[in-house]
């Protein structure tokens, strides 16, 4: 055998085994790609609901109602400004600014991927996002709408919305109802899906990942955060007590103890109760919690060890775990992207009421 | 000649000659549209200013800073607010929301083709689109960020910025400056050109607009309307007293009278002076005049006939002339419709702040 052809050989076999990696390093990426896939999937194209079919119009339609601030009260307000598609459908403040510049409650959770959670809002008190998009519009805090008929009302006295509503509900007897705005906006969020290095990793790309994103995927999957965190939106399927082993505002510093779901239920169980969130995009989601009280990331995962699993882990498996959480950001689609143009309003238009 | 042939002198004769209009309604739009291109121009493609070269990356790092919330206080308002891209460049509100809903004093005016007037502003006190963003970043009652120096820092904090910055000002000692956040946004603005069908017809196509909206056009030009309202931009290129024949309140029923320019200069002539608004989109741009007082377009025309030349028209007139200002509707740039996806803050990025 010449050199030159020993030494193609051993490049070649060098690349098949992922250079740098001896065997049982080999091994222990092949059991963490594996263990991954049990734990996590990857994001589907569009997030489908059988009750609500997806068809380009009624998706359009939706975005040009989740961009129009004519939805509120104020005609100020637009789903955007809490959920900003520019900002990974968040406002990155601790809790949203509504109508005569009340705080909520509650920090805006993102839209992004939202679709897939078993259930919507915090304390899961909506279904899915068709019943979630009714709620902003009319919460008083929020866009302030004083009803669902004054919503119908505006966006019907808009000939061109008009004419969208009766294309995209074709068998509707009164295509503009209230049923059938979120039914819109929810056929454009259904389209926010926001694939990641973590989802191509899923797929069987393991270069996808860095080596530091691997371990911190190990000790993601090796301190119980995958218990909560899984499935294909790393999250949003369940609800927990946040706060098992400590009292959570302890570590959060938050001002209000919120009693989460138990506001909702009244039951014992649920006191500290709250939907468990999506990781993903969590690096471009902050400020973290239900309350948005803790700004940094790292601080993020160090209190949830602490106060669901009672573990302290060093600063450099913090890091780790954090670097993992960081490749979880995905693309926003280019369509969604997109802003609508809006239709004007007409002399039939109720007006807008900062008051 | 053949029958064929004699047919297809016809039909090439009647399309020559626009089929329907006899000789002299010929030579009648012939000088309509002369007439037109003496007064009006059509648009250009970008809006140039030597002291701010337009380059790609220019123009979308501007874009993104347009779309950031961060640049104001409360992390809660950005340019796109109240300058709506969506909806041609305004929030369709008699005056805007700002900082702590606080309620502005003048109405807010499109962003879009802006770059083309004289000055800025209602009363004209920034030169250009350049000077003109550098004002409600700052001021209490919009943005209410605390001082240039605090926008700065907080821009300067986010490491995908500085990159962006650097970038785009190769020859800046600090290429993170509030010129150049400055430089950069009115980058974007130079972009927002909306060409109508008004220009095709300015261009030669007659048939560009219906034979009500030229006799709208005609009917605008012998009233005095393109008096002022004249140029590429069809307005913004001076100053005119409101309520020159009549005092404006009277008609527009405002609340509060404004006194315009005066306010600025102090100089008596300026009573009441405001910059003579464009009208590009202005069926898209309501409520109109500087305090948003008037909601209809066909109103508008009746009381600035009134209050600036006496004149009262038929309502049929009246109808013609709103015709017409529809066909000043525009397209708005696709690329300047693309959202841009923010960078995300770091935890040198100083927080926002509602209060």
């Amino acid at each position: 055998m010449k050199f030159s052809k020993i030494l193609f050989s051993a490049a070649a076999a060098a690349l098949l085994a992922s250079p740098g990696l001896a065997a049982s390093e080999k091994d222990a990426d092949s059991n963490l790609l594996k263990e991954a896939t049990r734990n996590f999937q990857p994001l589907p194209k569009r997030m489908e609901n059988a009750n609500n079919p997806l068809t380009d119009l009624k998706i359009e339609l939706g975005k040009m109602l989740y961009f129009d601030p004519r939805l509120s009260k104020s005609g100020s307000i637009s789903c955007n400004s809490c959920h900003g598609i520019s900002s990974y459908g968040v406002d990155n403040l601790p809790t949203s600014i509504g109508h005569g510049w009340t705080i909520g409650g509650r920090n805006a959770p993102t839209v992004m991927n939202a679709a897939l959670h078993k259930t919507q809002f915090w304390d899961g008190r909506a279904a899915d996002v068709e019943a979630q998009a009714k709620g902003p519009i009319l919460n008083p805090k929020e866009m302030a709408m004083p009803a669902d008929a004054a919503a119908v009302e505006r966006i019907a006295s808009i000939p061109a919305y008009v004419d969208l509503f009766k294309k995209v509900f074709p068998g509707s007897k009164s295509p503009v109802s209230y049923d059938n705005i979120a039914f819109a906006i929810a056929a454009y969020e259904r389209t926010l899906v926001t694939p990641s290095r973590f989802d191509a990793y899923l797929g069987g790309d393991r270069k996808a990942l860095t080596q530091d994103e691997k371990k911190g995927l190990r000790l993601f999957m090796d301190n119980g955060c995958a218990g909560c965190h899984n499935g294909v939106a790393i999250g949003g399927g369940e609800f927990q007590v946040f706060g098992i082993m400590k009292p959570y505002q302890e570590l959060t510093k938050s001002k209000k103890i919120d009693l989460g779901r138990y506001d909702l239920t009244k039951k014992e169980e649920d006191k500290n109760s709250f939907k468990v969130p999506s990781l993903r995009n969590i690096a471009n989601t902050y400020p973290y919690f239900h309350d948005g009280s803790v700004w940094s990331l790292s601080d993020a995962v160090k209190i949830m060890l602490e106060t669901q699993t009672s573990q302290k882990l060093e600063s450099g498996e913090i890091a780790l775990i954090t670097a993992f959480l960081g490749s979880l950001t995905g693309e926003i689609p280019k369509k969604a992207l997109e802003l609508p143009v809006l239709p004007p309003s007409t002399e039939k238009t109720s007006r807008p009421d900062a008051n």
